[in-house]
């Protein structure tokens, strides 16, 4: 039986899961892959702390030692973070050995560099963990989509904030409060920014639509809008109107164009991507030929993620037994096939939109919003103006399909007239096209 | 760049949707894999009909022909059927020739033989296409699933029935009347036996049960049920419930005892799956590491299925090419680890019940009927006693979980009554483990 030898980097919630898994799952991985993995050094901030389970002779403080520790065959990166992170990788890719990683910070900032580096090498580089936990869409994309372009594809793919989403949903609370219950239940960090400001979806984002598109993604280019924003309102409205809100990760090919952008979208109540509440991530990708595929699991915690870990070294292990590393290209194109796609500015989507405007309740208020927005060429689907009685009132319009950038416009007008009292909100609809 | 000939057996709605895909999509395949694909022959039961952009010249009514002309690497069959592609099959694996198929029926029933013929010869053999089209729930078994044991598997896998479901669910008629417009829209064939009675779906619950307990699954061993004796009630009462009815092909180990089956159930319309109408196909797992994996997607048609066939033969290409075909079993265990698992008859399993009796309105026969249930252990959740009037008229029990036996027994018993006027319909509830 075949040993293969593990540096593992980082033994947190996710490091200890793979460390106990290897272990207990031993003989049923073997089973799957023929090999035996064996964890030789795990580099941690404090290897003098005691953990459950894992001999203290294991653990070392610097991430060169586990990088370098005789016999490891993989290096496994769960430290998180961008600089540390990136110089052990670079270090184990250089030093010829296979990486898996479950960094998407790291991935979206620096993941042409990381693959170029690992192509040089002739190393393997596995990322599924990067990206939705357990669901297997890294993999999807690279082998199960061969022969379709992909037009589209959305995501869930922060645990958080659809947490936090859901219970708004579900309970009318407010965003602070629905927040407060999330990092009570370990579902969100003390400084939540990366998650609810849609920051690590946009990163996840980066990774997915490179893949997709079969070219070079810049983070920089995904817009990005968060949840911390939305009100009871909003999805008071949205219900009315036979929706949900989620935080949406979509990437589109649109007339050569790349259009990628992470913001809460209303979405219709009857679609499956509406059913997915929690933490429970999903994406939806729509093929050429394939049609609409979508995958749904959990998006974090240590069993999940280490199985998407585990799922990578598994392959790795099958690639080193048949001596075909490097069957595919990490990002599932041969090099030289890449494309390069040019922007498409948000200014330049179209979209219906949600708007709530807060005004004074006087009669012509109505008619005189609707007159800007039929001024910038927009065209109303439906109004509510109920709602609660007093002084200012929510009043919301929702929007046939129209350019942002007129939609922005014609906000900018209603959001200076005296009858307006507060920013207006906008959420896009997205109706799957 | 390499080229891989290829033996297309089959020409109808996949067989002509895989020509067209490699062609059309010659450059976009070329750059995932590196490969191009040259269908050499094409067999088909009338090589004289003309095909929309297929060169007639590489037509031929024989298997044999297409299987061992020059050039072939790779025999794709899709003609469906026992016998003939059985021996197509078998000619193809022993003359070194890699084979994809899509034939659900031939693997349910003579899978362990093309397998192990497959491993002797030692070449590849893919078979994505034959569970869920376009769905990469092969894949997902054999690879993404690593560490972990699958608990329980659940799957809409025949588009046909669910779109009858659905039909039924959403307009409240009769099954005979759904049938009819799915065959209208060409979504039932007109001997719909197959599909309607849950043998399509037990050949292909076959095929994932083998993979997702890494044991051989006999195709005698499913317990199966069709929809074609649900009524309209049935789906009347599941809406009252908070339920849908779906037909669900469920595996199970439990206790060491493989649960497989095929029959319709009644599942909390608020889980996922209940919103998978139509002709989607979609596979739940529950893996003891990875959690709750969903996978979505069009069960059928020709550009879908395709899809799933090209995967599989940019698999080979990609093992062809880094000279690692063999690298995964076919049933991603190693020869060597299989198990073999006792079977759970349907008499032990143990379930929540919906029991629809069909009585005289008379006072006194909940009573009774409730005492026999009482004699044989069951208890009962909720009774719907209203309903149309009129005699005889419905009955509804929701049972909590009885032994599948007692609740026979007690079933045996109802139907002697005098008061009982039709044969008692037994719906189990199926709420996830």
């Amino acid at each position: 039986m075949k040993k293969i030898g593990v540096g593992l980097l980082g033994c947190g919630v996710v490091g200890s899961a793979v460390f106990r898994n290897l272990s207990e799952n031993a003989e049923l991985i073997a089973a799957r892959c023929g090999a035996r993995f064996e964890v030789k050094k795990i580099a941690v901030r404090d290897p003098s702390r005691k953990r459950d389970g894992i001999p203290a002779a294991l653990f070392t403080a610097s991430a060169e030692e586990a990088v370098a520790a005789p016999g490891v065959d993989i290096v496994v990166e769960l430290m998180g973070g961008e600089d540390a992170a990136l110089s052990a990788l670079l270090s184990a890719i250089r030093n010829k050995k296979h990486v898996v990683t479950a960094n998407k910070l790291l991935l979206a900032k620096k993941g042409e560099l990381v693959f170029a580096e690992a192509s040089t090498a002739g190393v393997a580089i596995g990322f599924e963990a990067s990206v939705a936990g357990a669901v297997p869409i890294i993999r999807t994309l690279k082998e199960a989509v061969a022969s379709g372009n992909i037009r589209s594809l959305f995501g869930i793919i922060n645990g958080t904030s659809n947490y936090i989403l859901t219970s708004m949903m579900e309970s009318g609370v407010s965003f602070s409060a629905a927040l407060r219950e999330a990092q009570r239940l370990g579902y969100a960090e003390a400084d939540p920014t990366f998650d609810v400001e849609g920051i690590d979806a946009a990163h996840k984002l980066t990774i997915l639509a490179t893949l997709a598109f079969g070219a070079p993604v810049d983070l920089d280019a995904v817009y990005i809008e968060g949840i911390s924003r939305l009100a009871p309102d909003d999805f008071h409205f949205a219900r009315q109107f036979g929706r949900v809100i989620k935080l949406l990760a979509t990437a589109r090919l649109d007339g050569g164009r790349l259009d990628v952008r992470v913001h809460p979208a209303m979405v219709a109540a009857t679609r499956p991507i509406a059913r997915v509440d929690g933490v429970t991530n999903a994406v939806e990708l729509d093929v050429s030929d394939a049609g609409r595929l979508m995958l749904i699991g959990p998006g974090a915690g240590g069993d999940a993620t280490a199985s998407a870990v585990i799922a990578d070294m598994v392959d790795i292990a099958r690639d080193m037994i048949a001596g075909s590393v490097g069957r595919i290209s990490p990002l599932g194109f041969l090099p030289g096939t890449r494309k390069q796609f040019p922007l498409k500015p948000i200014d330049d989507v179209e979209s219906g939109y949600y708007l709530r405007f807060t005004v004074d309740d006087i009669p012509g208020v109505l008619a005189k919003m609707a007159g800007i927005l039929g001024d910038n060429g927009i065209s109303i689907d439906s109004v509510i103006q109920k709602g609660r009685s007093g002084d200012p009132v929510p009043l919301v319009i929702l929007t046939h399909g129209a350019r942002e950038k007129s939609v922005r416009d014609a906000i900018g007008k209603i959001d200076t007239l005296p009858s307006t009292r507060a920013k207006t909100m906008l959420i896009r609809l997205e109706d799957g096209d």
